[in-house]
């Protein structure tokens, strides 16, 4: 049978949703301070999760396959990739990606350690800048390891499960 | 290898977002009508996707587990089930959900039939109502083959892939 998105021992996951606006918390206040957000406009929401196993070595591959699948919607009404349109990209890290249901407990065994994390994460971010840059569009991030307060406004998320 | 969150050959993939406040068009505007919205506070979004091979042996399950599994933060800081809470529930049918990238095509060979889809997702939104209603919250839903225009507020959507 066919595995649809998913692999059988990924070693990352994502999930993708197409976004008309989305905002994210970067700071949280505090006493000197109010919360600092970063925001896309019309552009893609990716959430992004390192499992066991996971080296740079994946993250070209990620970078392409994301960005350049086609699940846009153009002005046109067909469909393009991301630098095709070309849309913004905000990368929100989650942890929580990586759990799997065992009774009523989530379980997060499979994770890769938090450095190891940190590591792959902000080369993720960097390689997609870089693509996403050069097609004439922004990319924000979430910071790793804080919570992500997050508003999305969506025309349809499309929702997608992609894993390597 | 521990599989995370997924299954070797799933039936029906979910994806779970904790939300403050989510808000969903259920039919388009036209002449003689603004749009209809239908929203909820404090809960869960689940995406739903039925692929090939679904039937409604697997509903009681599904609901049972996305209900009852600790994902949702408590007042108190720990993490209690969307019935602990009381949360309230939607849910969003998203077909795309059973795409995969091949090359820079998705894919959606492995979806239900439509009409399949339409049977089990009327029939999960059901056994989810039952339910959350008992336990003193509300479920709303999306329509099924519609342009799913969605806006979620989140405190951290702590993102979940659970696959049955």
């Amino acid at each position: 049978m066919a595995d649809p998105g998913g692999c059988a021992n990924p070693v990352a996951r994502t999930v993708l949703q197409q976004c008309l606006e989305a905002r994210l918390q970067v700071k949280a206040p505090d006493e000197d301070q109010e919360a600092q957000w970063v925001q896309i406009e019309r552009g893609m929401v990716v959430y992004v999760c390192f499992l066991k196993g996971a080296t740079e070595d994946i993250l070209p591959k990620m970078v392409s396959t994301l960005l350049n699948v086609r699940l846009c919607e153009s002005s046109a009404g067909g469909t393009v990739s991301l630098l095709d349109l070309p849309g913004s990209l905000l990368v929100v890290p989650q942890a929580t990606l990586g759990g799997k249901a065992k009774g009523r407990v989530m379980q997060y065994h499979n994770n890769v350690a938090k450095e190891d994390g940190l590591r792959l994460y902000t080369r993720f971010v960097e390689l997609c800048r870089q693509e996403v840059t050069a097609a004439g569009a922004g990319v924000r991030h979430g910071t790793y390891g804080n919570r992500q307060v997050l508003h999305v406004k969506t025309n349809g998320p499309c929702t997608h499960l992609v894993e390597f």
